[in-house]
């Protein structure tokens, strides 16, 4: 799969992200994995549903710099601290829903179960709605290296697969390509959509 | 009817229903009846949204067979039943809503009971609101073999009108045209979202 | 103001209350005033957010009767009812959404009262949120004569301003124009969300 | 900046705005500075999703008199004022979207209180979501002299940022561009939406 390809799709996917309101106030940002070394990040401030693929910037993954004077988004260090901890991983989409916002501020754990669901088979490997999926919650932090490191010492007990919450603040979510990303936090979006209207009708 | 303009229609029909969100994440199928003895069912892992008629595979109503080597939907089993059990059935519509898979888990029992609304005569042959239409909700299951043996076991105690849920996971629904599938796709996912508002707001 | 650009208007706001998705599964019926005499009401099972001009029949205000053979709506009692008993009014819209459907059958009495909204002078003739204003509900009914008789009889009572509900049906509103019922359905399914919300936060 | 390429963008943000749904039945109104002394006001009932640069009326900053013979919105008073006590606001967005208006009736007290949410950063000097965000809440009033005189004594003891709402009424936000203020429309928006689902989820 060329660069390119992977560019064009990850410029839909966020045009379809801005469609269904998951980046408000050009929050969010996107990323696309270039090789062992280097990954694309957008562009801090940006309209996510109006992107065009130079609005990505080339970002080293050992220490977030950038080649020109260009400035990549606030939160490059967990872009580039999942390309780090997951070679296989190739994209990573940061979004900002009312659902994942608000479900990751009533649950009060440290992870979101979601079970029962057909749905959870749209995540790659999940192979019945019997098992139980944790999505890890950090607490937020506006210090992405201290954030960073949280979630970098989580892995090593539990490895990070489709991605985590971060309380009150978003979804960061990934996959091997653009398409599996996109298709992980489609479903993961959907589940949180299902399990905050579950707890509502269930008044939990 | 000519099976080509009926295959019209139900892309058409995917196109709506990916429009309206009841098929996240490529998740969801939709068939179409060809003669006594195959049917059309969508190919595994599209996007409804975006499906032309080439997405669709011929197989055999008796046994799921299909002649080339595509893969079918996994659950195509539940499409071949309801053809062999529903002769005047044309086309069935397998759909993933919030609605849908929320109220089928909130729903503990073994039916969804709609009952004083007048958009149940959106169903054929219901005639007024005074009806209770109940809705069968099996439990999910991964071996789709095992879960159609309960549908069809179901269906010889009381025949299946309209459509049933699969619980955690969505809706079947069917009509003897894709015109009226489509019909009571609409009316049973609107009077899922009024059940379920109904029963937020009465706090039931 | 020409009976042509009113109909094109009235096509227009049923384009607009399609894509609102308040007449799903071919739901709702809508009309124009020609005269004191007819007016034109849609044909009966016409999906609304692909209406064009030609899928009205003129119908006699004084019996419902039609010239051609073609069948109006079920409800169109409804309309003529309206346009008996208010002459200066142009225009009716009956919509079916979910929350008029489903506010309608929370609220157990015969009014739902709307109050302390400014949106209430979206209504001609509200100068104030602090007036209340009352929109009456009428318990359903299959026989359209003897539901209009109860509309008839309750507006020698308490003649009827911009429009009812009918318990788990839906709303039918009206104005002098069709832009003023159109209006009117802008701000009264306005109000009808938020009072819903309301009632969920408040826990009422 | 030019006041072409600003009152374009304000068009481009009526329209955005018309989409969302947050100026339902004609209701809200925009405005843009033009210098110390005069702005530009929507004129009275336009429809602001299909709004465009003929439809704002020039309006003196001191008395709300306007040049030419049309009548500026009822709440053009309120615009003025905003532009008198703040000199480096160049835009105002009045809307009414259902979450402003029900979420400021909900909140008895005299502001909504917005914390722990990432969002609060797309509001211009925010930091961190530790802060507390608090918009002030004024009781409607269909006297806007007399309302806009609660907001100036409100503004001397503690001045205005962002916005404030007006309860069962909808919001003001404003910013020094239109940019400035539609990003702190859309972020207000989003954590309006939120804070009303966290009050459902926590049964508030």
């Amino acid at each position: 799969m060329s660069y390119h390809s992977e560019l064009a799709e990850l410029v839909a996917a966020c045009h379809w992200i801005g469609a269904k309101g998951w980046c408000p106030a050009t929050g969010g940002n996107m990323s696309l994995r270039l090789d062992t070394e280097t990954c694309l990040v957008t562009e801090s401030g940006k309209d996510k549903g109006s992107l065009s693929d130079t609005d990505f910037l080339k970002v080293r993954l050992a220490d977030n710099g950038v080649a020109d004077g260009r400035r990549p988004s606030a939160e490059t260090g967990l872009h580039t601290l999942i390309y780090r901890l997951l070679p296989e991983i190739g994209a990573v989409l940061h979004t900002h829903s009312v659902n994942a916002t608000v479900l990751s501020r009533a649950e009060k754990g440290t992870e979101l179960s979601l079970s029962g669901y057909e749905m959870q088979k749209s995540l790659s490997g999940q192979q019945t709605h019997l098992d139980t999926v944790p999505i890890p919650i950090f607490d937020n932090d506006q210090d992405i290296d201290a954030l960073a490191m949280r979630v970098a010492d989580h892995h090593r007990r539990q490895p990070l697969i489709y991605g985590f919450l971060v309380r009150g603040h978003g979804l960061y979510c990934f996959g091997r390509t653009v398409a599996e990303a996109r298709r992980h936090l489609d479903g993961l979006e959907f589940l949180f959509q299902c399990e905050l209207t579950r707890r509502l009708l269930e008044a939990k």
